[in-house]
């Protein structure tokens, strides 16, 4: 709080427009010690798995009490709940779409409020549009100023906050049967199998008649070589060393894939 | 100014090369406690109009004295001048051809210099193709320190500025004519027709044989239908629920657009 | 170090995902008065050469001490050397694979390490694939908080870093031989033709049978028209005035061009 908080930003603003430079004015303007971190403005627009992935794998990495600001908002300006919340490492702020429901399952919401209190947003009159410079934004500044949850809104139940549907991976005797929860930059397939069932086991990954040796590091291949391994988000991923999975394999978000275990 | 002073980056550099990294550097080199927040450098290469269009509805949401400092300068090195600026908000850097003309007419200047003091730029050789880095940078450090304006260089008259000839909207009855000012990265076509003309009345937008009904959120229509409503910057936009309107329409930058009013 | 340190942060992470974001809250969570600063992270993927070209241009116009944190690392979890080390201006932390190979002929290390100390890196057991995360962004933190170099590993011979090879110019009587080091997002091209081959001097550039005059800015040529120039980075660039160089000439990172000196 106060002198060292931290603020991060993720939104689908993209980088063209001012959107998120007004964001970090408003912020700044009501607290000007604050640090601003950019999670990315690049998420697909209203894409909000991708939100929800992408907050979900970086929360851990930075400091206690660190405030992550989130608006991918398709719902904007209609009845969805703008929110505030307290979990164990910081704070989450923006609509209650199911942006945050990757992270609650692994860090339980503490204390979950409705933003209702007037009094902490930018004007009382907000854009139908643009709640995250109007609401998200001044909120977010408050919190980082020190000003307690409870007095941002009433509080709610978490349980009533909405959930994302991701599909759950599930294994059936020696074989994982996942699908593709995110791709990268890099074009890196992303699945959602996390890394224990394959830790220490040699695996390999089926699509198709295609077969993908489960690997350690990207050199493990050869250049342009297809292979699969643990990501850095601690997720199987399918990569290509020194290319591109997703054009070179066609693949896309939510298709399946089935990682066979070999001991 | 001092610790708290904010400089904000405007231009057309894109984010594949250092020249923004490199002008942060040349201004964190002389004030260490500045605070830098990038507002974009996604402007279309040189489009002046689109560059007045995101300093003149971002500057109101940023403290009071932030300098705003904007490289759109396809005129650099040849005479166009380079110019700093006082305004009741804060402080312009940049060069005098237009960008600023959209903030002016709201905020008006108080005081207008040439740069022509070379102690207050980088080196007094500049790079004949990069004043960002060698005269505007370094300018808007100086300013953040607390030199005065008056010493940067001469004054000029603010009637003296170039003025960038942006299409007025115009009303007849119940018809409000006007033009597309900017698309943003989500399609939104923003046009020159202030909120003012269609507040608390019943509208809706006619381009050729299309009717587009005015609403007050995205959510008012289904998806991937079109709406037309007043947008956060405070204009009227043509927008698509979850889509993009400019794709939708083919409509572009300067096309004409017409109003109708119902009450 | 301490309160103005300042950790510059190059990748090919591009900004679509968190990785960049999840470097800073990794070297905040260690030093909460950092001050940082992106110079790209739009490297294309894997390009070394752009990544060189980048730090070389750029490292000068920081503050002294200032802490370049480089991660472009195509060769992550293989048997390439992560490093630190120290330099005149400051500090250069990455892998060893010819990154730094631009600056160290202008300005040699004065101590180079290996970092072999796992006591600095985020966990023991980094990510095979984000050593960006979990070693270089904690080295690049410890060291803007005053560790001394050679607590971070074994110091090592700068002689046997990894060199790049990047072509060198040449000249042959009144003629210079070079290549394109780098082509900018204006599509400007620039040579590895350092200005001080031309300065004071009238020269042109021949490509084939086009003659390209050697101009002082942009604006000695009409709208469209193809010149060449001493770039803002001192190198002989191509250009055209308001237009883009590389579309319009179909040349490539590379390519050969002879510059003709008349006097």
């Amino acid at each position: 709080m106060g002198k060292h908080a931290v603020v991060t930003l993720l939104s689908d603003f993209g980088d063209r427009d001012i959107y998120t430079g007004v964001m970090k004015g408003v912020i700044t303007k009501i607290n000007p010690d604050v640090k601003l971190i950019d999670l990315t403005h690049q998420i697909l627009p209203q894409n909000i798995a991708a939100a929800r992935f992408c907050l979900m794998n970086a929360y851990a990495y930075f400091p206690e009490g660190t405030i992550h600001l989130a608006v991918v908002d398709p719902g904007v300006g209609s009845k969805r709940r703008a929110i505030a919340l307290q979990f164990p490492q910081g704070y989450l702020v923006g609509p209650d779409n199911g942006i945050f429901s990757g992270i609650l399952p692994q860090s339980p919401a503490i204390k979950v409020v409705e933003l209702t209190n007037l009094h902490f947003w930018r004007t009382s009159q907000p854009s139908t549009t643009f709640h995250g410079r109007d609401i998200f934004a001044p909120v977010a500044a408050h919190l980082s100023l020190g000003v307690p949850l409870q007095d941002l809104g009433e509080e709610i139940d978490p349980q009533t906050l909405v959930q994302l549907d991701i599909g759950q991976c599930s294994q059936r005797e020696n074989c994982l049967f996942g699908q593709i929860q995110y791709i990268d930059y890099f074009g890196n397939l992303v699945s959602n199998i996390p890394s224990s069932y394959v830790q220490e086991k040699n695996w390999y990954v089926q699509i198709g008649d295609l077969t993908i040796p489960g690997c350690t590091t990207y050199s493990a291949v050869e250049v342009g070589e297809i292979l699969a391994l643990v990501g850095s988000h601690g997720w199987v991923e399918i990569a290509v060393n020194s290319g591109n999975a997703q054009t070179k394999l066609q693949i896309n978000w939510q298709d399946r894939i089935e990682v066979v275990l070999l001991n």
